[in-house]
């Protein structure tokens, strides 16, 4: 430990009051109040290699308070990471700078996590320290040994994710997760007694954590709070009593440090309180170089598990999952291959597990779960064992019925890299998870969502379990890839592109009913290019028909009795539309029609999208209304979704429109 | 308490397991493990009049774990309800019947809540109990004075938005509100053990509840465990130690018996166990009189009620606000005037906060709050008192960061009646509420969504909190008005829209950044349509601008720069799509145009969903990724949303639509 931590800290402070300040937005009170407990954590246990930010073995540290960014933005450029300059803070919140108002994992390496949205940190942190015990109990201690690390604040800490990861790090006894609590008292509304009255080290003891108190501006009661965590076993939540906005005079301890600038009266103030007579952006050499000299501190250490991974029978296949490459060859050819020999009508959910079932044997690199559904999303393959507290090796997780922890905890597992995690639900519940999804897709992770029973056809279950609107809404979530497969060929290659794409998330909408395999060939993977002819007009083409999943099979009937009254009909099924608008105008074209055909589009869910690809004159099937409780036939035929429903609205529009 | 309550809880047992093994479909578990409990509520405890369901003095019961329908169907239909017949019970989960997969407040009177998404109607009925507290504050004993009873399962405990409601209730001191929890030790995927190992009862008295624990099976334990909740000052779990499926004797205690059929031989074997010698759906005599007889137990408090409501003062004012009517010529006339004599350029936030101020004043039944935001999402008004757990008489919540929690409150509140609940969090983080969202909708309950920073016009906060595909896809959800006004008159009209739905919810976007009033008249309430022209072309219309919100500033800017080239275009304002999509056809296509104009539109979020009224050939001025951190300036320059960079686009679509 260099001397006069609290020097090194109150460079931390006047880094976030002065870039703050600059940029006249921001959050100085967190990074203020938790420099003391962050120089403690970077100067003497945190294990990183500011040369090597992507070290595989290194420390996970994540800011769950993400709107004290300004915290590891300094944190970053003291010890000597590359990025963020000083420049690029002068910069804060500025278009051209990497220190973004909210840490960005994708704008600078050692933001392990993209964070601000409240809670979704803690729990990624989670899903980081399951990774780490996996990969563990897989390559064992000489590649894999690490700790985990999160700052988070009260209202990470209320917020209703907050319950399901911490049950779920209590549950799997993730002992090298240490969090530490800025505990401040203060929310943006004031004193935290205004809405909280919660003894929160009991509730985290409720679940089987461990738990210590500090004050987080004693240096040595951080280090004795912290020595305590790390002989726990169990997962540990520092409790850090601080004051926000520590060192500014006038407004320290109130949320008026919270979220704005100090004012540059007040920050003269903390200038003169903190006796750190330097210009901003300023800071004096021996405060740097014991802050770089901090930073080198594990630089050994990497050195000589850089000669253990070098050494060992397994680093290449351990280098392979870390950098998320897919075994050289991978394909699901030879499983397609037994489809189209043999043909199979099951629902999509079960063509998932089955293609599944290949997968996981491909890809050891799989970690699979279900928030309470592993029977309704079909997620378990017989091969995959559970991954408990007693057996990390398992490659299958059961969440409880937390979606939206375990949504996060997947981000976690594949930021932390190693693993590719997929996790189910039923597809209306995406709604309870769609944050960690929207997080997902902005941090550029290949997460993967198996939503099944993804339309009234799921049947008795009725509204509450009905997706109506959510195929649609999640289709605009950019970055992310939406899938809704026809029938088993599709699933599987529509979950071979899932673990193509190495950078960001996909969601596969599944059927609860069984589908006809409208698919005997498979020799191409057609879903890549998002929409394709299934079936073309054998008369003179005067209506394409449009559907996805379940309803290409009521487009395939609508087709062929619009046939037989001598009106050629193209059936296109499109299971994923940002596949299709990337191709080029030529494809587009022909797959849609010009002016001289009815586009029809079949989709048991909201209209509202459709006219993108059927136009001003097109004919959209869908449901803009909650469904109803009945079986799934029955539904079908109330909501319109039969051929005999569809082809004379068919019929009468091609009428109209020869008018 | 009638003689043999184990036999009046085989009734409900035996229509549970009928009623499912019928539909072959349905959850027995849950009511056939829960049927002792709640018969002792039922039969002793629970005050309600199934003469007359909508007895604004009546307890109210909420089924959290939904699933278990068939427990509320047969408790309305034994105890003497109009609804369900027996007929609707035999056709559970069918088309015809009210008896639906999942209870719903819209189909039987009874049924308080629609529950099925776990959590919520455990956190509905928290909202249910504040709502009873603050008309009690408000008129007193004599007309409001009634418990709130839910039913939970491990999976309402378990998902995140339990942590949110029990915090909020703890800290509001709710003492009226009793929870039963079906402690059976099962969930879907198999015993709880599985997924949690967490001290349920420890954690809900670090939050300040009462708990106490009985014996599901044991009647005179039950009663011991209801009378301490009832003597406590705290809200209460009851922990009921139950097994799922008590009866079934091959499968209690067991998940099998909790999602489907127990199946013929096992129907028998319960009936053989149970004594039930009663063919399905046939209830002998005795035990139906027993019932009866308990659901009369409560008509002599309801007439003495009906006593004192007829003798108060207050009378005519508490049956107004509990039948959600606004007070004879409630209006928003004079505030809007003053807006005229003065026009405003505030952010739309602020204007809300303006229109609050009329409205609070008008409407003593708002419940206003914010997810710790109050200062950001301006729903304050100086007018309003916190509602704290010393003065229920409040009218502004402090929700903490809890969006979820805030949401499910507010559906509880507005499904009591006698309140309009509004709340506020920042409109990215609908996401953490949309699940509550959709009950606003599916229940058609008045809850009002106050959601501000609406677009990248936030600013630095940066892609974590700026919305891109919210806007669109919460229009999405049915029965659900979204609004998003362009001026100060637009959000005072877009306010009074909202206030006057009496049927479902409504929600605002509204900006953080200063916008100019664009309205010069308030004479009729444009908003109502849906859409309208704001602006009309001086020269021929060859264009017509479609937007939103701060995006009319754009359009108007962009409108009189192509009048300055000779370019005649319509400025259309458009703040409420699903009020346009209602106006008759002549006047949307007045406002939209023929294929002689360009229509463009302009709106800082996805375009998906634009080409609904752009059509084939229209302009999307959109924004189909994540944003950015910086000032709002820059970004909106940097996006392309000015004029500048939107006119040479429209002028190069004409020309080559003139090609």
């Amino acid at each position: 430990m260099p001397a006069e931590p609290r020097l090194l800290a109150n460079a931390i402070r006047a880094l976030a009051m002065d870039a703050v300040q600059a940029a006249n937005s921001g959050h100085p009170g967190m990074p203020m109040g938790m420099a003391d407990v962050a120089t403690v954590l970077f100067t003497e246990y945190l294990k990183y290699d500011p040369q090597a930010p992507d070290w595989h073995d290194r420390d996970r540290f994540v800011l769950s308070a993400g709107h004290g960014s300004m915290l590891i933005y300094a944190l970053l450029h003291l010890t000597g990471y590359e990025k963020p300059t000083m420049e690029d803070i002068r910069n804060f919140r500025q278009m051209s700078s990497p220190c973004a108002g909210h840490p960005e994992n994708f704008m600078l390496p050692g933001v392990e996590a993209t964070t601000g949205p409240l809670g979704q940190g803690f729990a990624m942190a989670v899903g980081i320290a399951i990774a780490e015990r996996h990969l563990n109990a897989t390559f064992g201690d000489d590649l894999v040994d690490h700790r985990t690390w999160a700052i988070a604040g009260d209202g990470c800490l209320m917020e209703g994710i907050n319950h399901e990861a911490v049950g779920l790090a209590g549950h799997l006894k993730l002992g090298r997760l240490n969090v530490l609590w800025d505990n401040n008292k203060i929310t943006i509304d004031g004193s935290i007694d205004l809405s909280s009255s919660e003894d929160i080290l009991a509730r985290y003891r409720a679940s089987g954590w461990h738990t210590v108190s500090c004050d987080g501006h004693d240096f040595a009661d951080i280090r004795r709070a912290i020595d305590e965590a790390l002989a726990d076993p169990r997962p540990s939540l520092i409790d850090c009593r601080t004051i926000i906005g520590y060192g500014a005079p006038n407004k320290q301890g109130t949320s008026a440090t919270h979220g704005a600038a100090l004012g540059p009266d007040e920050v003269a103030a903390a200038r003169e309180h903190l006796v750190w007579a330097h210009e901003p952006f300023e800071l004096p050499a021996d405060v740097l170089d014991a802050w770089r000299e901090a930073g080198r501190r594990s630089a050994g250490a990497h050195g000589e598990w850089r000669g253990r991974l070098a050494g060992s029978a397994e680093r290449d296949e351990f280098v392979r999952r870390m950098e998320g490459r897919l075994p050289e060859g991978f394909s699901l050819d030879a499983y397609l291959g037994d489809l189209i020999a043999n043909p199979q009508k099951v629902a999509t959910r079960k063509a998932s597990e089955m293609a599944l079932g290949a997968i996981n044997d491909l890809l050891p690199e799989t970690i699979g779960g279900s928030a309470d559904l592993t029977g309704s999303n079909n997620t378990k393959t017989k091969a995959t064992q559970p991954l408990t507290a007693d057996d990390y090796s398992g490659r299958y997780i059961y969440y409880g019925i937390r979606e939206f922890g375990m949504a996060a905890a997947m981000n976690g597992m594949a930021l932390h890299g190693g693993i590719i995690p997929y996790g189910g639900t039923f597809l209306v519940f995406s709604d309870y998870c769609r944050p960690a999804i929207r997080l997902s897709a902005l941090q550029n992770v290949r997460s993967i969502y198996v939503m099944t029973h993804d339309s009234i056809g799921l049947g008795e279950d009725g509204p509450t379990h009905q997706p109506v609107e959510h195929v649609m809404s999640l289709r605009m979530i950019p970055n992310l890839a939406v899938f809704r497969p026809a029938d088993a060929v599709e699933t599987a290659e529509c979950w071979a592109l899932s673990l193509e794409k190495q950078d960001g998330p996909s969601l596969l909408c599944l059927t609860r009913q069984n589908l006809p395999q409208v698919r005997s060939d498979a020799s191409e993977n057609l879903c890549a290019k998002g929409a394709y002819r299934l079936r073309a007009a054998s008369a003179a083409r005067k209506v394409v028909l449009l559907a996805t999943g379940s309803e290409v099979e009521t487009a395939l009937a609508a087709a062929a009795a619009l046939e037989g009254q001598g009106i050629g009909a193209d059936v296109v099924s499109m299971p994923a539309w940002h596949l299709f608008d990337a191709q080029d105008a030529a494809y587009r074209a022909d797959i849609l029609g010009g002016a001289d055909v009815l586009r029809v589009s079949i989709e048991a869910g909201t209209t509202l999208g459709w006219e993108r690809y059927t136009g001003s004159h097109g004919l959209n099937i869908g449901l803009d209304r909650f469904g109803a409780s009945a079986p799934a036939e029955d539904l079908f035929k109330r909501f319109g979704f039969t051929a005999e429903a569809i082809v004379p609205q068919i019929v009468a529009a091609l009428q109209q429109g020869d008018q």
